[in-house]
């Protein structure tokens, strides 16, 4: 597996949620030889809780684990500083982001703080999300604390 | 209610989390008028799940809201960044933090970011989570990404 079909499972997660009538941003966990170890996509909608995005989702499905330094976490949008405050906790080393043209997240800190960043600019991943936006602003601002 | 009574909620949270095998970290979230909206505590033992810290366990429980920025988050140790992400994501105003000498967490982000601080230097939170760590110094190193 590569980046490239790696984000593309993503983005799956994130029509799926897209379909459920929830925010439409997913992720990925994989290990070093591209094996998959958790999907997620973000739930506020689905699950009431804020807490609830994509990358946070997937780390949560993912369990305790010991190796998170190892991991590439792979998120269909620029994480938010939440989600970038997770992936520090555990140190996860290499993110990389699907697009960030719709929303710029917290990329400045994690670099400073020395996580490997990689941007697609991948058309699927700028695409739902620039439906979702035009579709449910309210939703969307709520979403990033607005 | 006070801030100190408000704290001994959390910490009461704490020690339930304690009581069950977990790490001793509660939180509350409060209104402007001391109400209490949600209670919660870290469960990664317990759930199996690394992003339930206390702070973002709580904020979970306190489901879908747009009055984040009236609430005061009161947390029994000062919280790591992760938390702290939750808490800016949101724009939580205010972080009323039970001690920050067995883990000092990402207290000047928050500052630099403009959320008001206190720090009580609350006895009890001090006493359980020092016990916690001289017991169990594994699953605390776990909890903040050792």
């Amino acid at each position: 597996m590569d980046d490239q079909a790696l984000m593309d499972t993503a983005l799956q997660q994130a029509q799926k949620s897209y379909d459920e009538g929830g925010l439409p941003i997913g992720a990925v966990l994989a290990d070093a030889q591209g094996n998959i170890i958790a999907r997620g996509h973000n739930k506020r909608v689905q699950n009431n809780d804020p807490t609830s995005h994509g990358e946070t989702d997937c780390i949560r499905n993912a369990g305790r684990r010991r190796d998170w330094h190892e991991l590439t976490l792979y998120t269909t949008l620029s994480p938010c500083v939440m989600c970038s405050g997770t992936a520090l906790l555990l140190r996860i080393g290499r993110i990389v982001i699907g697009e960030n043209q719709n929303f710029m997240g917290e990329e400045a800190m994690l670099k400073a703080r020395g996580v490997k960043l990689e941007v697609l600019d991948h058309a699927g991943c700028i695409a739902l999300m620039a439906k979702f936006q035009r579709e449910k602003p309210d939703v969307w601002n709520e979403d990033i604390g607005l």
